[in-house]
């Protein structure tokens, strides 16, 4: 049954997408990996190639590629290339931070922000969970205090990819000076940038992505301008939740990718070994076991593209992204563990592209609300 | 997110399908489920009211509905009223013996059985199953012998459904006159009617579905007349391949539709009922279940919904409807296991919808090819 | 890896029960299941068999074997010649109602009823749960009112296993006089006669176990003479609580017999069937399930007998109990249906075992406590 | 229900091994996980302290601990202690390499080997998988030839633990000059010391337990004294056979070792930890979840406790084992997956224990013998 989703201009980005990924990512990334960073280079070369800030509007230096399929496009060449700690650093950007900034930032935030995220001479993360306060976001203790213009902020945040190397990072904050758990209105966003008192604790040592710098934030009277307060005042809350379902859409589309590339390459390594006197592919067990497999991703992906064909027409509500989110990432841990096992003693290898999908999509049930969130929300939804 | 695949006029027959369940089954089918049969006159109302041959060209009798959209909406009202071994008896009738009449069926063969299987006169079963011979058609050992124009048909078959009430069966016989596995061409297809030297066996007593009648059925030397040779002599298994993708289709658009039918009367199921004080909706267990559940149906559904869209369009090929067979029929499996569990006791007792939706389900996995048969089909085009 | 777990006596009891398996009851199970009843005339072919009221002392009539290997013993041979049914009726009788006789009945009270019990002359069943009232005992309403020596019960009880061949139920009532959810001293429990205003509703029809009868069971202030209170007044919940142990051991018990003994019926099955020319044990796929489920029948025997053992030294807790039959039966759930899928269409028809033990096995999960209810009460512990 | 294994004895040695661990592995592992190393220095206070070597004789040195019950102890508290990368370097020497020389060796042998393994000074590793044969060890090329009354090695092997660190291999070579896959008496033991032509390749960046040094090695005419042929030439596959027993059992104590501690390390986590202002532990999902988890590990335990007191009984078969190896360790990784989902983001970060112990688990269905393998030897044996 053919897949049906792209068309001639994303097959084309695809191809942009796969000689970027072996010219300026293959040669380098086992050493990212070892460093825990990727270098601002890598940065650079992808905003030169069009691979950053997909749906920033030509007027602020973009392409106005708001169809997420490029988006799912890159996703799919970073898995087929084995470098999802890439894919991760540029979806806490393109995913997560530009969406907000799209949506709700005035003209002036768009001018000074968007041109640089296209380039990739500014790189962003995005700053929510609190050591405190994760999937709990009213439970967040950063403040930002009016001064002047400006805003001072204050307090810790934790999880926080491209932490070390971000330029800036996308803040949720308090704004109504109270403290507690705090009302709908209580929160604002901001962007706040590096500069005197925004500190970067000790880098986290991720189980797998290692390539992807991740951190804890210190935020001491941070001085931030008026001018990258998003939107406005008190509305922080539902801007993030308005962006939910592109959060989860991201993670669905990646999970699909991971799955894909890996089946992929466990038919290849089936193939090519053999134990026995047979090849590993004709035990029947690897052919049951690839015949799932297969079935899981290609079910997968009729459930991912429908939702990215929905998100593209406006129509993906944040409870149907957690639906899509949930099974796309629980498809992928299953399946890149079944995969793994089927290479024996080298899927424990991480010179073995399984060994590093299998860590990344331990992540993915994970990251941006655990399945255990998800769940909660479809209950709810279920339940009113 | 919109399901997105009906339009009007499938809205329309729906609504002749709920009052036809209403009107003509729902005060009876708990009597025919006890006698193991239900009554012809059934059949005559479906056929009236325009419920059977679909598929079947106008010139014949028929609507020429040969969108698949339209037996699905008869499904899932079917799994919505509960009245699933009504839908396994039209199943056969529609998707395994109509299909290949109209694909490889001489014009007099079409005249003489189309418009009595559209008007429901003429009530039909499938009988390929041998007892020493189930997916592995080769080994068939039913033979058919000519005599002058007609043909002598003997042998045993079964796990017939519509057995014991059908008219005739769809038989695959062997007409090469040799013993041992067949070679491709050694069988045909015959429409073989009820006569002289063709018997019934006992009614076999299904775990579920009991509605439907189930038998074994022997030929001894059963007269068929020229006509009722399908196609050509010795391209039996060929046709039946050809007619894989409708078959495996449909058992997967029944699965969705008893998953989700019985997702629905779970959830109002614990909306309902109450324990220690509390809805049992309001467990988290029953919450993060159901929110699983709703899941795995919605993406069920996007990947049955697209198989169904590119079998309208002549594109579904018989690996993809096996691999759409197997992850439906699974989760209907699986779905209807937990479901039930929700209820407690009363999933246990046959009058709740969720216990004889969990019975039928078991056999999905099990009729049309096994799991394990798609498995294997799935995974030899894997290892090609 | 031996079992390790019988003495000769235990062995000695074996035959008896097998014996008695294929004397009374091989030659008309499937009759009583197609009535969805046993005759009274088992109880008494039982009883002078000494299988009944095993841990009735002599002085009252029994051999006073209240090691529970004898139990085991007979759950075997009854899974063994798949006659579940019967293992059900007994269990009700010896592990639920005849233990808390034999714990806080008086002299009285046991003089009148264990010898009964014994011979199979009198047939007991229990009656705990309410339409409205499963496992949330404080719920129920039926109600015991004092009337001079005697007592007075009235209200409704339901899923009364030998609820309709029984002579009397071991009732739960609220004896405060008071309405709402009881306090802990709010109950007690009652042997009561068929006797006035004691009447029986329709049968349940069940999923499986058909030839078990159960029923919902009315009482309209039926008269209970003073010997028939159990124990003393409102210690019923604490009574029954006392019990929860045993009961669950006795689940546990039987989900480990039914498992093993379909993984035997399943072994010869695979190995009697062929399919492609091949034994079905053959296929790597047949081997590989067995294997596991072999390996899940001997470490779930482990994991029982050793509560088993405990048992006997009073040392099995009602939260060890509840791990214990947890676990036995979820495995027993799946163990039966990948059994059954290894026997494609076969499976689905009720002569063979394997349908009839996966029915059975359908009960486990729900009955004696949800699993749900097991993971409240562990996890309770947990959570202290 | 208590567990009622270990005697006093038992305890007393592991207060000793709780000391070590805390002693003279904790402020170090981290940096040996971090160096892929652990210093020889270790190995030499272990043998001090009398862990290692234990089932050596008082002739040899030893203390003659063959009770098994001692190494699990041993498992035990490297598992609490989350230092599970010393207890595979341990397992190899103790459980892999020591059983071969105590059970086949010549005195000679045994009195050049044993004392330095006991004491610390000799570190061994196992060398029988070979990039071309895992567990079809009758592939292997790695050959002997015989040189006077030496022989000389030559070959490569792959995944050899302690392979960087150890002092010499137990390596399986082919004394029989032929090619191909060999006869059951084409191979025998050798114990290879590091010697000229012995070379170590590079090490395996292992996905979890780096600590553990893992590599290829490579023997070019490595010079063998004829004392280090253990047992008898030609029998080497005969002697690996038996002892498959001690070698699947081990891993078994090992993942119910994991398992438990990691259950117990979630508990305690999501007792700590808050969300949505409730403990963790407080959700029903956490709490159903937990009641799982620790409901398997139970039943793990009783499983593998029994294997072990069969194994100290010299009763443990081959098979029974395989079928122990695969139960405990598919338990261990299921186990440690939930749990680590149930630390949310700090799942994936190295520093908490679960996430080392996830890591770890998943060599455990792998090393030893894949669960396939497994499933291949129970399989069979029910085949026969």
């Amino acid at each position: 049954m053919d897949r049906n989703l792209y068309e001639e201009d994303h097959e084309q980005f695809r191809a942009l997408a796969a000689e970027f990924n072996a010219r300026e990512i293959a040669g380098h990334y086992q050493q990212w990996d070892e460093k825990h960073m990727m270098p601002g280079e890598l940065w650079s070369a992808a905003g030169g190639q069009g691979l950053l800030g997909l749906a920033v509007p030509e007027e602020f230096g973009g392409m106005g590629l708001a169809d997420y399929r490029f988006r799912a496009v890159l996703d799919e060449e970073f898995a087929r290339a084995n470098h999802l700690a890439v894919a991760l650093a540029f979806h806490l950007h393109d995913d997560l931070v530009l969406p907000h900034l799209l949506a709700y930032g005035s003209d002036e935030l768009k001018e000074y922000w968007l041109p640089g995220m296209v380039s990739g001479d500014k790189i962003t993360s995005v700053a929510m969970t609190e050591p405190g306060a994760g999937s709990d976001l009213r439970g967040i203790r950063t403040k930002a205090v009016r001064d002047g213009d400006d805003w001072l902020v204050s307090g810790q945040k934790t999880f926080i990819g491209n932490g070390v190397s971000g330029d800036a990072a996308l803040v949720l904050a308090r704004t109504d000076g109270s403290g507690g758990r705090g009302a709908a209105d209580s929160f604002s966003l901001f962007m706040v940038e590096k500069a005197e008192g925004y500190s970067t604790g000790n880098q986290l040592d991720k189980m797998g992505l290692k390539a992807s710098d991740t951190a804890e934030l210190f935020f001491d009277n941070v001085r931030v301008p008026g001018r990258n307060l998003v939107g406005e005042v008190g509305r922080g809350l539902e801007y993030a939740a308005g962006q939910l379902p592109q959060g989860r859409l991201a993670i669905a589309v990646a999970a699909a990718a991971v799955a894909r590339a890996v089946y992929e390459a466990t038919v290849q390594y089936t193939r090519d070994r053999s134990a026995f006197g047979e090849r590993v592919l004709d035990f029947q067990n690897s052919r049951f076991t690839l015949a799932d497999v297969r079935t899981e991703v290609e079910a997968t992906a009729a459930y991912v593209d429908k939702a990215m064909l929905a998100f593209n027409a406006g129509r993906l509500d944040a409870v149907s992204a957690a639906q899509v989110k949930l099974f796309a990432s629980e498809r992928a841990k299953s399946i890149t563990d079944r995969c793994l096992q089927l290479h024996g003693g080298y899927g424990y290898i991480m010179e073995y592209p399984v060994a590093q999908a299998f860590l990344a999509s331990r992540l993915l049930t994970i990251f941006g609300g655990t399945s255990e969130i998800m769940r909660e929300v479809i209950g709810r939804e279920i339940a009113r």
